[in-house]
């Protein structure tokens, strides 16, 4: 491994409909690319069931270890929505009504005037920093270095615009790569050998499919944009005496 | 919570393109639906970087958990590829030249010599059993509950399709929803209320867009068939009570 930006982040993603297979999780890899450009690291992915203890445990070990948290999923109305009060809870801390959320909210619902399951979404944490969602009024939040946001990929991203201005991140880490039609096998020896020479940049392989053709591409992060444009001519040297084509780069 | 499929899996996504957001995993959401299909649940998801020491904390976690373990990526032979020997480790064994795998292999290798780095895929922790992969020919391989798959999803599905014949799983998962246009906060109320109703029941309330519409699906999981068609006409009443006309069934 290769230097990386350390500032770290954890994700935990909450909702049994990810874990059933039922909705496929698109929320994690929007997370890590914005946060790539902003020098931050994400360490580890959990996604876990809507269960307040479960997701206690996992907020308050994840924050210790972390820089920033941030989870997705369960700030609804409905029954299965138990984040707020699971992060209230591990906070130590009561949820309360936070004024900035009803004013935001109230744009969004012509009548002003909300039912009990409305008003629950203007609970949060005391404490919190509310975290305004402009797409439909009920806001996430941030306590200290975790962030809560919605589940709904639109309305989380929308959230992660607000917050983003709040995070404090390394030097930016830059990425180059090479897509090669040759098998690992044939260059791993000569990769393991430059991945030694290059001690701070991480090289990654990873093979995958063009259409039915067998492609591998060879991902290179660093820091040192000299250093990476020199890696990388090393790189296709290696693999055209290899005789690989390069098919991107 | 209603009543839920009561043997587990937890599901260990190894891959530094994952964390980055370079790569959308898709293996989680397969192997969920899969599973589900067998009446196993998958209670929790981990996605961690290619780090020995991480994967083998992780792995032995887990092993002691769930029921059953499938860990994807980091088998091929490059030098990022450490999951192989991070299994091994974690179990206290060596890894050790696999005759079926060597045999499987050399259909993919017409000149059935082995340079160093395609062997190396051939070594499997001692005492595991093989899982063919009829697309690449380097296998995975199953560790009692532990089943080390590769990453490539396409893979993936055939490495799945080969060790799903060894998985016990429970009375499968049934599933029906209700997809209507009102907003969580109108049946809130009545729907925790029915959620109290069917104790046996897990009822999911998951807002979504369609095009630009704001819609919300109620899913009900559960064992026993009529009870699901029973609350889910009861459902379709209290929706219709509300103002909601039902956009899917």
């Amino acid at each position: 491994m290769g230097k990386e930006a350390t500032t770290t982040a954890g994700v935990i993603i909450i909702g049994n409909e990810i874990l059933s297979g039922r909705t496929q999780d698109t929320n994690v890899a929007y997370i890590g690319k914005r946060l790539d450009g902003l020098g931050i690291r994400i360490a580890e992915v959990r996604i876990i069931a809507d269960v307040e203890n479960i997701i206690i445990e996992n907020v308050n070990y994840f924050r210790r270890t972390y820089d920033y948290v941030f989870t997705t999923g369960g700030i609804g109305p409905t029954h299965d929505d138990v984040t707020a009060q699971s992060i209230a809870t591990a906070f130590s801390v009561q949820l309360k009504k936070n004024k900035a959320a009803i004013t935001a909210m109230k744009i969004f619902y012509p009548a002003k005037v909300f039912n009990d399951e409305q008003e629950k979404m203007a609970y949060i944490p005391e404490g919190a920093k509310a975290i305004n969602n402009s797409i439909s009024g009920a806001p996430g939040f941030q306590l200290e270095n975790v962030f809560v946001l919605a589940g709904v990929p639109k309305i989380m991203q929308c959230m992660f615009d607000v917050l983003s201005e709040r995070l404090y991140g390394g030097t930016p880490i830059l990425t180059t790569s090479v897509s090669i039609n040759l098998s690992e096998s044939i260059f791993a020896a000569a990769l393991g050998k430059l991945q030694q020479k290059y001690a701070d940049i991480s090289i990654g392989s990873y093979p995958h499919f063009h259409e039915t053709l067998p492609v591998v591409t060879l991902v290179m992060r660093g820091n040192n944009p000299q250093d990476l444009e020199k890696i990388k001519k090393e790189l296709v040297v290696i693999l055209q005496k290899l005789g690989g084509t390069v098919l991107a780069i």
